[in-house]
């Protein structure tokens, strides 16, 4: 019996891994990419062809505008992206990002029900945004299965995070060793129409040192 | 000096009552009505005529398809509401609508550095959804402090749900002591585009009920 989960995939090369790893575990997913206004083409584009590749049972494409939020630097196209990595959560954080996705996600899953969330969030190699951490992730979970009728009905609903731990450098491994092909996936938080790469944002910076030292060449079509 | 807070707002009788309360409480009140495809156009006039009565700071209408939750009679017009309450969770219950709600909220109150959001859900004379209940708010709330760079900064990000505990009939009183004009709100499930409300749907036998209860005369235009 296939067990179905809801995957959130954003065309970036956490959440492509986290796909090929809930594959490889025998979940039949559901692909949910959420456009809220940050988007490239080019990064639709690739969230679709991931989709595509590993053979989803549904892609879903949500849209909603947040591009009214501005402080993030992701939502309001007049602030800069910051260059490198400095002290503290940098402009790019969105507030209340991962929680309307989970929420997103939990709504779909319900729908489907469908008690497994996938989301590939990390702790490790990442920007310093609060709603990458295991316990915002613990407590998201223990609301949603209060915020359900699944939930209270006795369905104990999970948020998978299986990169929350692990390195960049860990995480390139994983995808590897699943031949996923990360030459479709696109990290940078200004990637061209055609996905080029700035190289030198944070998600970029992140990327790039993952691929180093796992070993592994880099397949990033940069600017 | 003013307060900030954000106020959900939908233009039925509990929303409305709950700005009445935040308004009467000093809160510069953002208030924030979100059309996830249930909505008939009265509505949606219905939440920015009470936002311009109550001289709203800001009036924000956050589109989000929901259309694609097929389960819910709110968002798959498919589905009959149904006619009365019956014992369980009625197919009016959209899955992580608070959730959601609740998310998009935090993310316009953190942007605003407005620590508080207030929310009309009542766990009395409602339809037992399940995102309606104290111990879904407390869970969300400690989830919101964890999620945010506000909350882990040391900000103490509140859930204010007024109406929670009091019946219907408490509701209406509350609300008329501030000369709240109820014939603005709009409650019913299926309401016309003129805003003319079944009178049949659970929503319409709760906000019924309650104006007899509260001896107060029912402004209601019914079809």
């Amino acid at each position: 019996m296939s067990k179905k989960a809801v995957i959130l995939l954003s065309g970036g090369l956490d959440s492509a891994t986290v796909l090929s790893i809930a594959k490889a575990e025998g979940y039949e997913c559901y692909a949910m990419n959420i456009n809220y206004q940050q988007r490239h083409a080019a990064e639709l584009k690739a969230a679709k062809k991931i989709a595509d590749t590993f053979g989803v049972a549904e892609y879903k494409l949500v849209n909603i505008d947040l591009g009214w939020l501005e402080t993030s630097s992701l939502t309001n196209r007049s602030l800069k992206i910051p260059d490198s990595h400095a002290p503290g959560i940098p402009s790019t954080y969105v507030p209340a990002r991962n929680t309307l996705m989970l929420s997103l996600a939990l709504a779909w899953a319900e729908n489907l029900l469908a008690k497994d969330i996938f989301i590939g969030v990390n702790s490790i190699d990442y920007s310093g945004y609060p709603d990458c951490r295991p316990e915002y992730i613990e407590s998201f979970e223990k609301m949603a299965n209060l915020a359900t009728k699944m939930g209270i009905e006795g369905t104990d609903i999970k948020i998978h995070t299986p990169l929350i731990n692990l390195t960049k450098a860990e995480i390139i491994k994983i995808g590897n060793e699943k031949n996923l092909d990360y030459s479709m996936t696109i990290s940078c938080y200004q990637a061209s129409d055609d996905g080029l790469a700035c190289g030198k944002c944070d998600s970029c910076r992140l990327r790039k040192e993952g691929f180093l030292a796992a070993n592994i060449q880099d397949p990033t079509h940069y600017l």
